[in-house]
């Protein structure tokens, strides 16, 4: 196929501010958008938090849910590929690995998505369709590459690297 | 240091059903802890939506924040570094590029996240907190690495890898 290529670029930011024991209160901004939300992560009782909201990885599991099905929808319209009905399930894997008392390292072990559609559309059109939402899936394909997150740290000398 | 090398495992269970124009009810479930959370994405309308709830990457963004803030603050016990108080703020960028019409691809551009605590700590010590918070971190961990999404179709005959 040929055509023009556009890029364009996406930009979220958001600032959380410790809360309760566990809690952090969170507002992200899609500015581009105009757009706020407030959100919050919290731990269970169990990891000396409060229980009132989910859990860091309860918001990446959804997030990575809801950023495939969003794009299963989008680009059924732009495909022409009919889709009724639409679940996702999704299982997420990690370790962690703790020596003595030091604090543990985490790593993924695996992520796998189970995609059901309520569609009159051929096999073949299904496939195409979930294989153009993995590409446009913007969680999906962080997840695909290894990415260098930054730190700062501020500091009396101002933000320094870390 | 010496000492016993633990390890356990992390799992996250989601299934997300689609309901209105573009949103998506997602029970996101943590088996271990027997823990449940009742979690929705939305778009705006200028995406499709109805801004009944935040998009897929407010979750990302927000899930990402607070997983790095829940590790600097169970490691401050655990490495008896006081944090008095704390807050992170986080800019998540991606591109996407589109051919004519076809479904856009999509990239990650880069993450970063300032941190700022409030803490009678060294500068070391903070840092030192620091770098163990990012490899305790799941959602970290997990950016810095490439990741195999597996995905599976619900056809007619069972489930398909795709």
């Amino acid at each position: 196929m040929t055509g023009d290529v556009k890029t364009f670029e996406i930009v979220f930011e958001g600032r959380g501010a410790a809360s309760g024991k566990m809690r952090n209160d969170i507002q992200v901004n899609w500015p581009a958008q105009g757009e706020s939300f407030e959100l919050a992560t919290d731990e269970g009782p169990f990891h000396g938090g409060d229980g009132t909201a989910p859990p860091p990885l309860a918001l990446f599991t959804a997030g990575l849910i809801g950023c495939l099905m969003t794009q299963i929808r989008a680009f059924s319209k732009r495909l022409k590929i009919p889709v009724d009905g639409l679940a996702v399930s999704a299982q997420l894997r990690w370790k962690g690995e703790q020596i003595g008392r030091e604090p543990y390292v985490s790593a993924p072990l695996g992520f796998g998505l189970d995609v059901e559609m309520q569609s009159s559309a051929s096999r073949e059109d299904q496939i195409r369709l979930l294989e153009a939402a993995k590409k446009g899936c913007f969680i999906e394909q962080t997840l695909a590459v290894g990415n260098v997150v930054t730190h700062r740290l501020k500091t009396e000398d101002g933000w320094i690297d870390v």
